[in-house]
């Protein structure tokens, strides 16, 4: 395969991202950025704004919150006319081409980045070589940066390809808070999608490693319970209070005491937690911001109601009331077998591509998994295919770089697969 | 009785310590500016800096904190000499007049402010007289700035009379935390004191009621516990975490069930708890700052020391470290009834008295009882006065406020019931 | 005053009742006992079975554990005729004596025992002098032997008075449970009550000592929660059990932590639990009985409330069901003063009587408070009295005896109260 | 293979033991039963009393039930000779046959019963056909009085067989409880046994099936946590109480919460509570009875070592003391590739056979486990196999029973294992 795209292209836009990471629902630079570059190919259709995404958006930062980051994208130099069409938080884009009678391949990439400083040491390359954050405290952690260069790259090198069928892409916003890939999924755009692949770089595997099929993802549910009460003074008067920190640790007790399930693995965590003002006044409000988790989809929900009901019942106990908010979710999700038959065969012809792995287990949770379990359900198939790189930091911590040479295996790996299953049809 | 004082030097100074409300250990202005004014009078002795403060001083603010608070007071003029005795939160202040072979007389005035943002509504008169807090964000909500007042009221009152005898005006810091009274109770000043008086406005008494004798002082103590885990993924590896958020819930689960006691009342509050860092983390960090209370000094102990008992067990139970730091404590105390015959007979001859009130019940805390115990301890003999004042906000609230015609009632009472007490022996 | 009655039929009386103990709601052989005395007097009524029961009786033995009582009294030879009236647990007497236009005046006295297991040691009289308890495993350990044989001997020293007015001798059932004092305060015989005593031997006072007045009790209610949930393997399927154990685990914990009230002393215990039936089953059952106190009636409620509320949230959290049942109570009460103020002037005169003690605090419950108020409410005076009993082990201890020579003083103790209060109509 | 072992034979002595189920350590009659048929026959060795078991043993009932259970085998016309060896609770026996120079195999057979109540229904074959256990709330309802008969019948079928080698046959007392496969395990006995196999009858397998190799044991733990502490009055002086109840809630509530694992399935339970004594008693003593499991040895273990810890710090925390028991323990175990290939091929051959299934899971747990163990540790090779048998009821209900002809095929297919494995030598 020869390669269209110019490693400098590719490096350049990665770069242009990682200087402004931005979090969910929050992505407008981000956006304007891709779509500025979508808009210069010679696409079917370019989708954003509301239409791509087809449910209601959970966990949107307030108003305040969205116009800050709007401001900042604007300062930076972003795109006025895709601004004005995604403002509200309205982030992500699709890319469609269309090339004759061939299958419908989609392919998710994600964009968003993560509430992390990122290292000003010399050794880490961003610092070094001047392409640090520029949005203190925010950063390209995850290498979200470069699955967005790998959805670029990978539609030039189909442009100029003899591919027959329909790409679409999918520059999914939020999956850090797991709250994009739902509304993707409901929306029209992939409804008729046969075959799809979403990507990952990195994941522990080196720069030449790729990963046909990756499955293990434990399904997940986020939720915010707030409660709320009464205060009182705890001195003078504590039978007039009603506890909300005591209704959240009679809550955080039993929900760590949530049965065990024999079908599967299951979790549950009070990440953080946080009320009261005074030590001599009666606790008005408190919150707890937890998980809940599964093997699979019904184990997650068993321990999403069970989490619920603990709650609930811990706020009537103390006659607080209780307000639980989904913060992000996704389920669990399989690569199917026939996808990664038709993969991996070509994958070890791809340039720079040293070892290739048939399947592997994530251990983590995904929102990809939204959009594969939809493919799924229409009769479609989903792989979740990963691309070393060899980082020297962990996956979310300030010093997660990505080698630069993963991107161009990144984009010819997609690009082989999705040759691969167009023309195989598995 | 003549009044020597002019009401419009109290006000003057009352409204200017209103302007620069300070908190605990950050009263540097307020020192000075108390202190300035202690140096222009014919006194034995003014004492401040470290000396006055007999113990290790609790709950000290970090040293940014402090370094902020005393940048804020220079530049609100205070005085550098001073300051340089006071810096690092050595604040506070003792004046020493000595008359003859009378008895000693100590008078206790508190001085600091609250953290809570003061009215800007027209009909709050510090607002609408343009005295209200120059440090937002702090306020003298709670009658404080009164206290300082009728403590240099007092002073040239009592220079101006015929008392036989030793007076001492304690100008305690940090009353509002309870931190100031331990250290100024285990200071060589308080020790030859024979009679010892505090004193408190307002506390729901309108203007012209004065109460000889307070009681019912609830004994607390603050405490701050720490705990400190080991963070994990939460999906992938829950068992190798160490879960504060956990330990914390089980601590505040039985630090409410501590048992009752038979001897009287008790309290126990988890008032602010925090930890944490996202739901996806076993979290690594969390604290619960709360109180304990008892109706005498004994069952606030008991309910101290059991606390801690369930703080430490419940740290131990979830392999968590825990540091527990005494914040601020104050013991009961009651009022002698020999200082309340005393000073009952002369308080409705004070001009502006309407009211006398022998006996009354405060329901909270103060750490004048610290004192009061110290001059008890040594067979002397305590009470804790009241000055009514017209408040149109509650303690605590950010309308409240002191109806000035209560300065002079106050210093004039005070001033009647030490020549009283002095002359009487009881 | 001459002594009406003889020592030895006292005696004799009470050791035969100190024979048959038995308890709430099965004293069959001593009511037939009773009313076999009563009805060889020169009485105007004497009332038993459902008549004198005004209300619903609490806790109720099963129908096998009355019946087994029931044959136990045939069997001891109690009389047929009473035994059909009281069947089915409808214990307890009333006695009437009518005597011209003076004031209604009414006594209780208790009659029920404890299921404690008596001393066989020499030294314990009953042991030594050959009445212990006939029923192994139940005692009069609490002295209502004593209190039955007041009743019975203060009925014929009036009989033998100048008394003027009506006296109601109350033999109150199951008191040790607190469940009779409740229908009878809503029987129509108290209707009419003006004065009211209720008497009670020992409480560490030594024979030759009474008390004219008992305050200080609390409030109490008893509970018994039952959890019924659903059992399954622990090993093989968690997650389909309802776990009662947890559910009692988290309403328990929650119980402890109920808040402090301001206004006075309150108490929560549970007491004793019980629950599943392997260590590898998912506990299907579950029981939790405790109970509540309060300084007052009201603070009792406030507790009961709660403790209702915690229980109910706590079977909701963990999807079991529970049924709460209320096995007795009994409010608080007061000693009116105008009836001590009777009754201390002539105490001192009984003969025997070496010490009189105007007010004593119990600081327990007693369900004759039921009565107490029911008087009070419709206008009437109450107050619970004392007669001191040098008695060798405590009360509800297996060595718990009454020095008999208390007989005659409580005797006529009564008879003096009762003719003092007639006479002088406080 | 014919048939040496006449069937009248196996079921005579069958049903001679479970006319006498006996639970763990207390199988006097059925050890003494068992070393009479052993010594009749022409063995190398018969081992039973203290010398078979190697180690302390867990859970031994107390000396009047062993005494009870003693009398009851000696009245039932056990040998007073071998019940002289084994009083005390010394239960099971190890029958030892050497031909020649081939592999030591070891067969472990179970003996001990269930505190079920039998079936006394006449389709329950037992109480139809007159061998109905006569000890009364005690049952065969695991088919162990067949694994006996196994043992019995190999060895016979053994000593008529050309078999080379050693085999020694273990009858295990106290398999219910878990008990007594530790002390086996640690005996000489099975120093130098190479292969092993451990047999079970059922298991929801009908007559005619039978499986090679069983897995998927949860390593179990069960313990006894038994809380002491100091009652009080619950009105009179809650605060002199330490409250076991309290405890162990607070212990029960964080049980349930030690943290899952990743690394495989975890388990807990508290199967039993109890304590306290009365509602209006602070409870002085508590017990709670339950389990921990695990996926393998290692997670049962860190669950282990979790609950002491919390049980521990509930103690301390209560201020109570707690004594934590193991009552019994089992680990997990594999059956080995190499034992199945060797079985796998013969067990089609055997007479009654109609269907071999290669590998099975339990899903329980067993404690043949520590013998499978001890031989793998050794280097050499275990597997857990099953004899199907068509049971109408399932195993520990009252109903359940082995269709006898399961007892020629159990006897026949162990002997082909055993002389498989001795020729194959895996």
């Amino acid at each position: 395969m020869s390669q269209t795209v110019a490693h400098d292209d590719l490096s350049a836009f990665r770069r242009d991202l990682h200087r402004h990471p931005e979090p969910a629902w929050c992505e407008f630079y981000t956006t304007a950025r891709i779509v500025d570059e979508l808009e210069t190919r010679d696409l079917d259709a370019v989708h954003y704004g509301p239409e791509i995404l087809g449910s209601e958006r959970m966990n949107v930062p307030d108003d305040d919150e969205l116009a800050e980051w709007f401001e900042r994208a604007r300062d930076a130099g972003a795109n006025e006319e895709v601004l004005a069409e995604i403002e509200g938080g309205y982030t992500g884009a699709v890319a469609v081409l269309e090339r004759g009678d061939g299958p419908v391949v989609g392919v998710r990439v994600d964009i968003d980045a993560l509430p992390i400083l990122e290292s000003e040491e010399g050794e880490h390359v961003p610092a070094g070589e001047g392409f640090r954050s520029e949005n203190e405290g925010y950063m390209h952690a995850c290498g979200h940066d470069a699955h967005a260069t790998f959805g670029l790259g990978l539609i030039d090198e189909i442009l100029a390809s003899d591919f027959e069928g329909t790409l679409k892409v999918f520059f999914q916003p939020g999956e850090e808070q797991i709250v994009g890939g739902k509304p993707m999924a409901d929306s029209a755009l992939i409804a008729d999608v046969e075959y799809f692949l979403a990507a990952h770089v990195g994941l522990d595997h080196p720069t030449g490693e790729v990963i046909c099929g990756i499955d293990g993802f434990l399904a997940v549910s986020h939720f915010l319970a707030e409660f709320e009460g009464e205060p009182s003074h705890a001195g003078g008067h504590p039978e007039q209070g009603r506890n909300t920190v005591q209704a959240a640790a009679a809550a955080i007790q039993n929900l760590y005491g949530i049965p065990r399930h024999a079908d599967g693995p299951t979790r549950v965590n009070a990440g953080v937690v946080g009320g009261g003002t005074a030590t001599n006044i009666i606790p008005e409000e408190c919150f707890v911001e937890g998980e809940v988790r599964g093997g699979t989809t019904e184990l997650m929900e068993y321990m999403d109601e069970k989490a619920t009901r603990t709650i609930e019942s811990a706020a009537e106990m103390h006659e607080v009331d209780v307000d639980i908010e989904t913060l992000g979710r996704a389920p669990s999700a399989t690569s199917d077998q026939e996808l990664i038959d038709a993969i991996a065969p070509v994958a070890g012809d791809v340039e720079g591509v040293t070892n290739v792995i048939e399947r592997d287990e994530l251990g983590g949770s995904e929102d990809a998994t939204y959009m594969m379990q939809a493919v799924q359900d229409n009769g479609g198939y989903a792989s979740y295919v990963g691309v070393g790189t060899s980082h020297p930091g962990g996956h979310h911590t300030s010093t997660f770089d990505v080698e630069e040479a993963s991107l161009d295996i990144g984009v010819d790996f997609l690009t082989a697969a999705v040759l691969a299953v167009a023309e195989r049809r598995p």
